[in-house]
This record gives structure tokens, sequence and C-alpha cells, in this order.
């Protein structure tokens, strides 16, 4: 039988993996992103100001000492709503100066790997990175386990049966907007409820949902919090929390 | 640092793992996975009758030969309609025959690796087993990287961005319905493409979405093949087919 490591595979010169790292525990990585994140010349990651990064955290098995490390922090969060064109253009500068850093990097011939929390091309930032630099150099993105998936995993219940549809939201939608969708479909997840824990609250409650309704946060990781949405005390989640509705389908 | 195996892990006697596969390409399993299918008593799979099963293939590299495996061979899968009472009570019965089956593996104090294309609790037939016996064994449910991460993955292209709304439909809904549906998701994927790919088709085209929808086949697996809809010849999908409507989000 092949090792796990040969499977698993190693970087080559002057590529940028855009690596998904799942949802929190270390051993829901894939086997792609183990090998990769073990080999790159370079660890890349986002992150808040004087903050670790959760991509970085979840890997950290992996990564040993010694390593070249790329840290690429935000230089706002939430002191910005994302819809205030402030945001947009400072966000998009610190992109466009970030990737300039990796092509950098790049051009000298390293490997990087950009470490994602969860899937990169579901919500991921290392997109923005994909986007600016898939054209010059060779880019290879090695898709993870949602952060969702962990949730829903650890609540232990199946969030779709049968043909039952699910609407992914974002918690940064007007209450009525929410409570529409979440009353026209199957099942749902709603991301980034953050602050907006209350609003995504009143919205399951409007659509009659607070009875299936589950909060979980940092789902897999070692403080992992799972609870019916009725019964949290909280007035804002952290980044990774979510609110879920599982779906009712045939059970055969 | 630790190696992947270690951090992989080894199963537990009398256990049942359900374990996500993931997409296709083995590399794509998780380290907590690929441990697991390497280390449990028995394998087992659901699978049609006189085929190798998806998930068995999937996980091939990694169970070597000797193994003790259990094919659950499905007494029908399209001979008969999924909202047809006929198909709900066969099925029933033969989930109910599997789950006794394995229960008497595991009162023998053997584990099970049950393994399941994808991620077991999103649209996974794992469930149905984890059904009835989580009450009586030790269960352990092991998320993987979807189908649709995969697809989208090896499509090049993110699927969701910023605040993006994404609706994930199956191809045995209504026209009308996926066509009101798809007209008011900001990304969409449709699963169990299968024979309903000419319907799927038209409620993309009628929701104005032809030039932004991708048909992806077996996505990761060495006969993928992703295409725009628009230009894809067939009538109808193999089981691993998904049409995707990515979204348009916030490309800062």
């Amino acid at each position: 039988m092949i090792s796990l490591e040969a499977l698993a595979g190693a970087a080559q010169p002057g590529t940028l993996y855009g690596i998904g790292v799942g949802p929190g525990d270390v051993r829901y990585m894939t086997l792609r992103a183990a090998g990769l994140t073990a080999s790159v010349d370079v660890i890349a990651y986002f992150c808040k100001r004087g903050a670790r990064g959760n991509a970085r955290s979840i890997a950290d098995p992996l990564i040993g000492t010694g390593r070249e490390e790329i840290r690429l922090e935000y230089p706002v969060t939430e002191e910005i709503p994302a819809d205030d064109p402030a945001y947009a253009s400072r966000i998009s500068a610190f992109y466009a100066e970030a990737s300039a850093r990796l092509a950098g990097i790049l051009r000298e011939g390293h490997s990087i790997g950009l470490l994602a929390e969860g899937d990169p091309f579901f919500y991921g930032s290392c997109m923005h990175m994909w986007r600016r630099l898939a054209a010059d150099f060779p880019v290879e993105i090695v898709p993870g386990v949602t952060g969702m998936s962990g949730c829903w995993t650890r609540a232990n219940i199946p969030i779709t049966w049968g043909d039952d549809i699910l609407c992914v939201l974002t918690g940064t939608l007007p209450e009525a907007e929410l409570t529409r969708r979440l009353k026209d479909t199957d099942a749902a997840v709603i991301m980034k409820v953050g602050r907006h824990l209350p609003k995504v609250r009143r919205a399951i409650e409007a659509a009659g949902l607070l009875p299936r309704a589950l909060y979980v946060e940092r789902g897999t990781m070692p403080d992992e919090r799972i609870m019916p949405l009725g019964e949290c005390p909280a007035d804002r989640g952290p980044y990774f929390s979510i609110v879920m509705v599982p779906g009712q389908g045939r059970a055969l």
C-alpha cells in the first residue's frame, strides 16, 4: 500500500498553491493539502493585525519550525462596513500589494502555500490572489472540507437528505431578505454570523425555524460550542460561527 | 514534525466510521479518512448491482489487498422514480437489512469504515446507516470535500465571493421551480443532474444564466469533463455530474 506522504505529493518550484486547510481539526486537511503545506518553500496566510491567523493555526502541526512565513495582515476587518466604498478601496489596495509581494517570491522560483480556511473557492480570501496571479504563474487550488461541513458533522446532523434544497446565506443580508429566503428553503446555512447574530435569530424566528436551528461556533476546533440557536445567549459570534437549519427530506 | 500516519490516527474496535472520501481524486481524502480507511477491520460501501462502487474506487489506493469488504448493493437505482412509494419501500427494506448486517459485525467488536462519496452528511447514503445505528454503537462521521467543491476547483472558478448567496438544487425538481430559484440566487449548484440534464438546461436558459453556466462531469477524476453548459452535447450526465453557476460578488 502507498504511504500517505507518497500520495500527498510535494510542491513544484515557482508555483502558488491555494491550500484549503479545512474547518479546524488538522486531521480534516486533505492528503494533498498536508503534503503541500509540509513541502512549499514559503507559507503565506491572511490574518488580522496582531492575531496568529486561523488558517495558520489549523495547519500548525504540519508546519514545524524554521519555515519561511509571510503574514498578510488585513489593514481593516470590521472597523469599516464591507459595503462602504472606503472598505473596498483599502482592501483592494491591500490585495494588490499582497499579490505583488507573492509575485516577487514566485518570480525567484520559490513555491508558496497560501493557506485558506475551509475551501479556497468558497468565500475564501485566497481567490483575490488567484485572480491577480493565475495569468502569470502556475497556480494550483486544493479544495478543502468547508467550515459548514465541519459544523454539521460535529453537530451530528445531516444537512440535506434526498432532494432537499440547501440555501447558503450570509448574516450580512437585510433581515427581511434573510426571512424571505429562510421561509423558502428546505435547509439553510448562514455564514458570517458575527455581530449579525441577533438579526439572524430574529429572521430564523420569523421564518418559524427556531425549533430546528443550531448555532455552531468553531466547529471541529478544541473550543467548539454547539447548541440550539434558541439557547444561545451570545449577542455576537466569533468569525468561525454559523447558524444552520438541517433539512428534513426523505429519511428512507 | 508529526508524520501524516500519526496525525491520521487509527480505528477503534466495534466502531462505525462514516468516511467521506471526497470528490474523486484520492489526494483529496482527509488525513482522518485515509487513516481510518487503512486501519478499519471491514471496508463497506454502497454500490449499484454489478458495479464497483464509486466510493470504493476513489479510496482504492488506500485499501490494498486482502481486506474484508462488504458490498451493499442497491436493489433499485433509477428503474423506479424516487417519488414512487414502491421505491421508498424497497430502499427502506434494503437499508434496514444493510444496517442489520453492519450491526452484526459491530457487535462482534470489529470496526467498519463505510465509505461515502464527498461529504457523508451532504446528500450521502451513509446517513441512512447512521440514523439506524448511532443509538446502539459508537459512530464517527468524517467530513469530506464535497463533490461540488471538487467540481468548482477543477473548473477553476470560485463559486462564491463576498456576500454571494449559494443555492444547492437537485435536477429532480420541476422545471418551473428550478427556473424560479435560479432567477433568485447569486450562485447555484445543481446536483443529481443525470437524466434531468435537458430540463436543467432549459431552466438555466429561462433564468438567463446560460452564458455563465458550466457542466462538470466526474470532477477531479481522471476522465473528468468540464465545459460551458451551452456547449454540452449530452442528453444525460453520469451520476457524478453537476451544473453550476458561479457567483459574481465583490471581486475586490
